[in-house]
């Protein structure tokens, strides 16, 4: 199988709980790349799950999200962070005997340390971050190339059968991603630097803003915000179930914005050149190793 | 005159003085609205300075600053901010009688002050601020649109004339900029708020970033730390002639980072929902009041 094809992945029917933008591109990005078993699309009745019908990006439409461990071999949990461990706990109870289920949440340590426990015989789980989003929202914004060339964490625990997270990985890398393996609190305490702390800073920065003047901003504003427009309660259940790692974040950004304000309030010109140079070159190595954002298109509308 | 056309300026000769992504993109921006005047490109011999010459964006290439003031009714000063006082003071040092002269640093207090001072009789200096770049530097990335639907701010003094005002007024309209007023001081103070503490914010974000979790990031990370790519020396000159108001916005930016702390360590979802939608509110009002980046092209190469 090469890494970016989903023609013969080790699963015949795969379940998506949550036909938003992420589940829904999960599943087109399995129909253009290939999948030759059956989607089951999972959510409630609604704009989203109708048109990821529609758009036959599922094959199949389920309302009741106690059927889905029964009809798959692989689901794939893609609610809001607070609803994934019901709503992995509520996939499995039926489940047939080697059903695998993961998720796709942003947060790791608040999933998977409940779900270590008490999940019904048969099933196994193990969470997945497809480190790759978009601030738009919902099946109408979905892209079968969304995930191609980002990286996908995997928090698989110790007992986990090595054959399980094996099928997982090809599972990620048929949607062309990289999949690396740690632990729920690694993943939780680098998310929180690398997404978590940037959102509330840019949150903290666009509501600094005095509205007489907005019309003074220009691109760098822009971009520096953008992640803001994120939905209020998605980013409030992520921040909240990594409240500890991001209050940390936080505190460690400000104590470099005091570097920042003494050196300015010094009149160190020298010194500050230097701060900023550090910067561009620590910004310059994120972006190198960072997938582009439109690396590949699969052709599709 | 419509807003866009550079045809009946009332100028016959405008001296660029430095010939970087500003100073080229005015230059190329005048061309294309049809500027049937002479521009006179003024800097150091070079690459850039070459270049403006073949792309055709100037007309004449001049190396010695103090005589671009004798050949032209207008002096456009686009040097870094921490050289444009000298070079405002060298532009006028032999100008012919009603030269005018502005700048387009990027403060405007500490340009503005020593310049209301000792400028020869028969010139007259306003400040000038066009809110929009780049990134990117050099006459390689200059673009005739780079201004087109952006605002621009004039600092003139309480004695400075209408007329002279208005013909700086006609001079930007004629690149696509909507022209405000406003003091030195309340530029300043602004601009901390929508560029200066944006730029420190997003440089000591990518300099917090563990280098071995640089895989990790994606979109929003980049997004967020963008400008920290700026140039360091321009950007230390910049931060630092607005030190004060920097200084006070990294304050309000920290106390607000506070309250975010403060909600999380609480665990209050509502309030930090709460926090979050305000934002969200406070960057989708930005966002509608700045200019698309891409609203108008000329069909320019």
């Amino acid at each position: 199988m090469t890494s970016d094809s989903a023609q013969s992945l080790p699963f015949e029917t795969i379940g998506i709980v949550g036909c938003g933008l992420i589940g829904c591109s999960i599943a087109a990005g399995l129909k253009y790349r290939g999948f030759p078993g059956r989607i089951i699309g999972c959510g409630r009745s609604g704009p989203n799950l109708e048109m990821a019908a529609d758009r036959g990006y599922v094959d199949v439409v389920e309302t009741d999200f106690s059927q889905v461990g029964r009809l798959c071999d692989l689901v794939v949990v893609c609610t809001p962070v607070d609803h994934i461990v019901d709503d992995v706990r509520t996939a499995a109870r039926n489940c047939r005997p080697g059903l695998l289920i993961t998720d796709t949440g942003s947060v790791k340590r608040a999933i998977c340390e409940p779900l270590s426990r008490d999940l019904p015989a048969g099933a196994t789980y193990i969470g997945s971050h497809p480190i790759a989003g978009s601030e738009k929202q919902g099946c109408s914004h979905a892209n079968p190339d969304l995930f191609f060339g980002h990286v996908c964490v995997l928090t698989p625990a110790e007992s986990t059968p090595a054959y399980e997270i094996a099928r997982l990985d090809a599972f990620w890398q048929s949607l062309g991603m990289k999949v690396v393996r740690m632990s729920p609190e690694a993943h939780d305490r680098a998310l929180a630097q690398t997404s978590h702390v940037p959102h509330v800073v840019a949150a903290a920065l666009a509501a600094s803003l005095d509205p007489e003047i907005r019309h003074l901003t220009a691109g760098g504003f822009l971009d520096t915000t953008r992640i803001a427009v994120g939905d209020p309660e998605l980013w409030a259940a992520i921040l909240g179930a990594n409240a500890g790692e991001v209050s940390m974040g936080i505190r460690t950004l400000c104590s470099r914005l005091a570097t920042f304000l003494d050196v300015l309030e010094k009149g160190d010109r020298t010194a500050l050149t230097h701060l900023l140079r550090i910067a561009k070159q620590d910004r310059e190595a994120a972006a190198a190793l960072a997938p582009g954002r439109h690396q590949h298109r699969t052709g599709a509308p």
